[in-house]
């Protein structure tokens, strides 16, 4: 299924897109797509039943604003050089184990919500990433299990990027990461069923219409099932808690001076296959 | 006012210590503690109202859990090294500008509650930490402005760390500070009026009875106004984000080894002057 949160920010219903691409209500059937509906079996086989049964009223999807696909996420974890073809633009050396950081649910938008670049930014940047979103609450997960089990689905995500505030300003990726709107997330939750191999996935995205990022999950040095595993031996996750699992080569970082950092009035588009389109328009803070 | 949540985890009430130390029950007047009530003066002007009539119901606290004084924190915005006692001890050079990382709101537990030794872990280690409590939405705080007067309260924080995970683990501190039940805070929010300066408090943590820790919050190389007002330049805080504002010297990982680790079966004591004490017993997960 493609759940998806429709109407304004802040006050989103939830609702599914159908398999002829008919917007429809699920407001009837649940309250919100979160981690509570994503963590109950029976409301996940209610929303199920009533997609398949095709008599959820439908939604008109003219004019109406899309939001992040998911409400009240608990924390969002994000891998840090994950694709090979990346950390060799980067120049850094491929890392021995996940790398880790953290982005505040605030900072979570929809997906053609604008973004801002922070004021006294000059280095923003672009990162098409694949989200992982728990829906079964993952501790110490052993070696004979599959982490697959614990993941409800996957969704596009935007990991904007100060570089700047990320790495010349002491200490710590996580205050690059952290301005606001910088996590547009949707426009769908597809359900992990949907998602036959979440390694042999097409990640691309665009600034201005031009191609800056032409990748493959496939490239990932650590893939959903390793990422999952390793972060529970460190924090438990819970439904509703987000992974943002890296970005492929291609960012500005990576790119022959002067860098192509985003300015206000730019324009970024990122799609991954199976998963739906973004496009933000960039504007001053 | 000394606000609070008892009852059992996951289902706390709001509740006040009057004056003269009794519990009395807020749950007739606001539905929680938390960043809604924070930042709406006029529920907060009811809590007062009815504190000062003291027909508040009293609550028997005999036996009661005593919760996290806050609830559906947004986010924990961390300061590393931020007392230069500390800074010291742990050979790092004194930060030219505030070091940023994060914890997410689940690793929140009571004051009183147990802390879990994470699996594998051999650095677990303490730190008593002033949390400041945001009140009023910050957002690019000017150099004319106050910063205080975002801070809606301060409470204790324990903001428990792997130094393994934290250092030894590939990049990012976030690792080894996120770990299950790594966050205990509380018993009090203490609102701002009753803090006259939050750069004149001791600070104080004992390890089985021992005291490890005994600093002050005019050790802070950044003082909490200019913290406020730094961060809100690189993200927005909300009414109940939190601020774990660093720790001053003491922790196990700046002591001769071998450095005496946290292990199961041990207790930490910690206090804030004027901002209560909290004890948690060690276990393993």
């Amino acid at each position: 299924m493609k759940l998806l949160r429709v109407g304004p920010a802040g006050n989103e219903r939830p609702a599914l897109l159908d398999e002829d691409g008919t917007l429809r209500d699920l407001s009837g059937i649940v309250a919100d797509v979160d981690g509570a509906l994503l963590g109950d079996a029976g409301a996940m086989a209610r929303v199920r039943e009533a997609a398949a049964g095709g008599a959820l009223p439908v939604l008109d999807a003219d004019g109406l604003r899309v939001g992040p696909p998911l409400g009240r996420i608990g924390k969002i974890v994000c891998i840090g050089l994950n694709y090979h073809d990346h950390a060799t633009e980067t120049g850094a050396a491929i890392p021995a184990e996940p790398i880790l950081f953290m982005k505040a649910p605030d900072t979570v938008v929809g997906p053609d919500d604008t973004v801002l670049v922070p004021r006294g930014s000059v280095k923003t940047d672009w990162e098409v990433e694949l989200a992982v979103v728990i829906g079964r609450t993952a501790r110490y997960v052993g070696e004979d299990e599959d982490p697959l089990a614990y993941v409800a689905g996957y969704a596009v995500a935007h990991d904007v990027s100060e570089r700047a505030f990320q790495i010349e300003r002491g200490g710590q990726w996580d205050k690059g990461k952290n301005c606001e709107t910088f996590n547009p997330l949707g426009p769908w939750l597809v359900t992990a069923d949907e998602v036959a191999d979440p390694q042999a996935l097409s990640l691309k995205l665009w600034v201005n219409g031009e191609l800056k990022q032409d990748g493959t999950t496939a490239e990932q040095i650590f893939g959903v099932a390793d990422v999952v595993r390793y972060l529970s031996q460190f924090m438990t996750l819970y439904p509703g808690d987000v992974i943002n699992t890296g970005t492929p080569a291609g960012v500005a970082m990576g790119q022959p001076d002067p860098k192509p950092y985003l300015r206000a009035g730019d324009v970024v588009e990122l799609e991954i296959e199976g998963l739906g389109r973004q496009r933000q328009e960039l504007k001053g803070a």
